[in-house]
């Protein structure tokens, strides 16, 4: 099945400037702009991130790119090509694998990010997408998680909680904000949110070595997490704190950075949801007092 | 699992000078010293390309490093970093992993490669890894399938034929070789053996548009073809023509450069096998009469 679809996808994936060579050789041979070179690798699994039977395979695809750009939006780099590896249940492996590349390519074309090769197999097992984007950071420096500085204003985009409604599998990873981002501000430090918006802040605030004073009414939450407090009965920040599959960023900036940022006309919204503080973990200020807050969310495997 | 088995891991995989960000972030940062960039990726799972109950899980996360590699140099670059991706089993999945990263992390030090990154999920499956290295050509051009020229030569490395009997699990990719070859002569076009030696050889004549005739008692037998015909009652040269496995480059250069190469000192032995020719197909000269030969070898998923 393999030479075939290879010769299928080789029509589909319509090469960019930046892929000398894709499918088909021993190598994909990239070029890119600048250095220094960004790469990720994110795998979904039937049975583990979605369901076969449930999720629209195109929307699965569109989704295993999405977190990966995602990662790379984090990173404030810019994505260029991908390496996209099925495996794939025996039974119509060439139609499963057909569909998922709808949505994969429907991502890379958004993207603009090249198809640059990868690896099918067929196998006795649930359907696993594994794909790995890269990319280069256009100007200044990788955003990294750890490099927050005390002071800092932490920055959100977008709004968060009840993605599960439906937004977890046509998520928006944030190329274009992070691109806006990088001509106007330093960003010290950054994550995308996977796991949890309280899970994700507080890795990035673990790595920087510092804690984060939140102004918890401040931070956005979602209209779905609403719809879904209907139905759970918990409230609706709740979700925007734990639920995860937001994609959203989380940015750590200088005051007067986020001021800039805040006042620019950017390609997603921007709020300030707190400031960086010399002890560490998650706190609130109520009443003169620091309560904390413990981060919960999506720990894999556990 | 996986937080805690990356706290391991970014123990395990000191980082290379070349990769400044690995393991712990959203992605890797990678500085590489030239362009272009390489990139290849490629999977191996139990049931499909190993037995877990039989092989050392060692010996496959080496395998996984070493096919890989083998694409690198098949493009005559440089190996540089690589991000891993493994689905494992629930049962044992720490102690799996832990197995397949020793395999993994000799290969990466032995061919000086950083392990920059990854992904690790639990599922009910088989253990399958999927591993994309990224390299870059350090002079000259990238080795394609296409570029063989009429009145070219045809240089194999090494032999071929009985990978089976165990030289499948540790291959030597010939990174090496790549990289002596590279620095005396221009490799018009290159493939590594990995699905058998006439099928390789006729998909980088098809690549180029032309054909080849064959010194076919040239084509250098392993030790391991002869063992094997002794079980198999085949020929030992139908298991060198068609086994696989074997990982050896063939190369089309300029009769000039192939002279050099035969009389120079190279890490690994070359032979001359055949010469470009205009009609396309595998082909021997007998008796005045070409006879047309049919590649054989390991086609995926037929």
């Amino acid at each position: 099945m393999e030479q075939s679809f290879l010769a299928y996808l080789k029509g589909r994936t319509r090469s960019l400037l930046q892929v000398d060579v894709g499918i088909g050789d021993d190598a994909a041979v990239i070029r890119s702009p600048a250095w220094p070179l960004v790469a990720c690798t994110d795998q979904i699994i039937d049975g583990v991130d979605f369901a076969f039977d449930e999720h629209d395979l195109a929307d699965v695809g569109y989704k295993a790119m999405a977190i990966n750009l995602s990662d790379i939006a984090a990173m404030g780099a810019v994505a260029t090509s991908a390496l996209v590896t099925l495996t794939l249940p025996k039974q119509n492996a060439t139609k499963v694998a057909g569909e998922v590349y709808e949505g994969i390519i429907e991502a890379a074309k958004q993207y603009d990010v090249a198809i640059a090769g990868g690896d099918l197999s067929t196998y006795d097992g649930p359907l696993a997408i594994s794909i790995t984007v890269l990319g280069h950071v256009a100007e200044g420096q990788p955003w990294l998680r750890s490099g927050a500085l005390e002071g800092d204003v932490v920055l959100a985009s977008g709004s968060f909680g009840g993605s599960i409604l439906g937004r977890h599998l046509r998520p928006t990873p944030r190329l274009e904000l992070a691109a806006a981002i990088g001509k106007l501000a330093t960003v010290h430090a950054a994550i995308d949110v996977s796991d949890g918006l309280s899970l994700d802040l507080d890795r990035m605030c673990a790595s920087s070595g510092y804690g984060v004073e939140l102004d918890v009414d401040a931070i956005p939450v979602h209209p779905d997490a609403i719809k879904l407090s209907a139905k759970t009965g918990r409230e609706p920040f709740q979700h925007a704190w734990s639920d995860g599959e937001d994609f959203e960023l989380l940015l750590s900036v200088s005051p007067e950075d986020a001021e800039r940022l805040l006042a620019a006309d950017l390609p997603a919204p921007l709020t300030a949801i707190g400031k960086i503080v010399g002890r560490t973990g998650l706190w609130r200020k109520h009443e003169g007092k620091f309560l904390r807050l413990s981060p919960q969310g999506y720990l894999h495997g556990e």
